[in-house]
């Protein structure tokens, strides 16, 4: 056996003697469970309108961009995605991306050089670490949502600064204070990336976004990424900010620059969701009202945003009630060591628009029992 | 002015003094140029049964995944993709991403830790060179297909090595040595990770890749990345190996685990491209023979693939040629430095098999006249 065979049979024997061996299930297209492990809050990824978008485009642009934005792959429905979501959130320019992992590494190491201090929440999604450490900035990892943490590395620092932010945090589900990291970013010249992942089209006026509730969209301190794969649907990312930025990304950020423009079936699906979240402000409001219900029924606090953490007392308790949900109908999320920023195992359960009335209320009733049933147990 | 802005208005000024700043230009989904600046060698983004997949899987499964792979992100298309990619190339398995940037991020950080060397190629593309600085291993640089440079790295380090290639380099156009690197390889027990992004429907029978035609696809010492947004005409990437290994990137690679699964249209697209590619082993051909009367008619040589590299005397001249071709009809690349890996300003011209005949011919005449007319000037 050569050395790599052997190295990674080393390595799986050590995931799967700690209980960490994962491997993917794919799913029918015709399946009859009811999905809230998804982040298709709003449900577009399937609306008629939305599907009906991408195919279009499919039929007259073809199924890829063919090159990268600068070469030739910048078509106009990319043009148009960009003014509508700029528009949309309030900011004055965007940029797409082919993923929101893209949007953060682009924003992140266009942004921060060797010379540039980076200051991250310690709760930041994978996409956010990768992007600090391929920056080469130096880093200082801040306790979850402490401004004066944030404050006093800003202080200390007579570099460039940027501070990393969640708007809402994509495993706990809670809310970043961005007033007060805001107004700590003014102060010291520093600028606050807000990743908008779980925010947008869920959070503020109509689903625009925590960033745009809090008045902060234009702050001259504050730059949003988001991810088009979520509330809206598809796939892709974006960055949001000031013609500035968006012209310095263009020629500064590598994971934009060498990279295969967005397909467009992907952005004019995002583009359609984006029209119908727009033409329905009732969508997110549907999401937080069922959001509070179900954490009430759960007893759970509720979520800052569509996601629902309810920490259960073992990982195979965890993963033992996600099991027996799925069985009765109910896919929820399941969150174990290390993948949890708090060593809590939990459950992880996305409140969505997209069911009708009955089935959620039945996935609700399944899933407070099946919760309630395991709580207990050790 | 906020201290960002100043930096934002410096970095242009700077950009604008050494001629490099960029802007991105729209293009039209009826516009007539012909287009040889794309990668999509193959004409297959634009095919009528590759346009019909993409769309009928954005009717049936709708516009995006809705979640990482590992989470409910994995469909019974992407399953399909996969058996059908290995299958092609010559592997026994193989992983879907959503960028070809993914699948080298994925591939290089997955593999090579604190504890491992990386040796690189100097002209290997952004995304080896991001993915080897994210895996934080020591990186070693040697010289454009130095097989004895490589020979001499691995010699001298004690550590788990992964060598760095591309089998048909992005700007160039030119091959690298595989069956010698393999070999060094195997005698050092390290492994050799090839990007086989401008190979795959290109090079090898029926556009199997270098890989495959060289007998490497599965030589224990041999990994394979490749992009779907290419030959392939679609958008994604994806790795090709061992079970062992497809099992190590989903249990470990973070740009893997952490990102929105590749949306079904583009992977029903580049299914329905692959499958047409096997059904038509005229088409990558056509390229080779296009490619051969091109080289002869602009007295460059032969391209190792579809990239045709044609050095012009000086920056402004090659971007003057450009913007003739494209008044005339005809897009083509045009890479200055510091984009080019030797300091020759060059045009970048792909060889397409998509063009009907006439068409080609055009191209071709109007191509050998511009350039002609521009190479004596400097
Ligand atoms: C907070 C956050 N940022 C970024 C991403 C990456 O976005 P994408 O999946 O579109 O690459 C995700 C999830 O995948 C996320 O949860
Ligand atoms: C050699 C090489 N590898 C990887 C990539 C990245 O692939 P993608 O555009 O699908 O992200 C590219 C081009 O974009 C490339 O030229």
């Amino acid at each position: 056996m050569s050395a790599w065979a052997e190295w990674f049979t080393a390595q799986r024997a050590e995931r799967e003697e700690a209980g960490l061996q994962r491997t993917l299930r794919p799913r029918a297209a015709d399946e009859q469970v009811i999905d809230l492990a998804s982040n298709d809050y709003l449900g577009l990824s399937a609306h008629p309108e939305v599907r009906r978008a991408a195919a279009d485009a499919a039929l007259t642009w073809g199924a890829g961009s063919a090159a990268s934005r600068l070469v030739t792959g910048t078509t106009t429905l990319h043009a148009e995605l960009e003014r509508e979501l700029a528009e949309f959130t309030g900011h004055e320019a965007a940029l797409v991306l082919s993923t929101g992992y893209h949007a953060n590494l682009s924003a992140v190491t266009a942004l921060a050089g060797k010379d540039a201090l980076i200051v991250s929440d310690a709760h930041v999604h994978a996409s956010l670490i990768d992007a600090a450490r391929l920056s080469r900035a130096s880093i200082e990892v801040v306790a979850h949502n402490d401004v004066a943490a944030v404050r006093s590395a800003l202080a200390s620092s007579g570099k460039r600064a940027i501070v990393l932010t969640e708007s809402v945090f994509s495993v706990l589900g809670d809310a970043a204070p961005l007033a007060e990291l805001a107004g700590a970013c003014a102060d010291h010249d520093a600028l606050l990336l807000v990743d908008e992942a779980h925010g947008l089209g869920v959070r503020g006026a109509g689903g625009r976004g925590l960033v745009h509730q809090l008045g902060l969209a234009r702050h001259p301190n504050v730059v949003v990424t988001a991810t088009l794969s979520k509330s809206l649907g598809a796939m892709g990312g974006a960055v949001l900010g000031c013609p500035d930025l968006v012209d310095h990304l263009i020629n500064r950020a590598r994971p934009f620059i060498f990279d295969t423009a967005l397909a467009p079936p992907a952005a004019a699906g995002a583009l359609a969701a984006l029209r119908q979240l727009r033409s329905d402000p009732a969508l997110p409001r549907r999401v937080h009202h069922r959001g509070e219900r179900l954490a009430a029924r759960l007893r759970v606090p509720g979520s800052a945003g569509a996601v629902l953490s309810v920490p259960m007392p073992a990982p195979q308790v965890a993963v033992a009630a996600q099991a027996e949900a799925l069985a009765e109908g109910v896919r929820v999320g399941c969150f174990r060591p290390p993948s949890v920023p708090d060593d809590v195992s939990r459950l992880r359960i996305t409140t969505q628009a997209g069911p009708d009335e009955q089935r959620w209320n039945e996935a609700v009733e399944i899933l407070a029992r099946v919760i309630e049933e395991h709580r207990s147990q050790q």
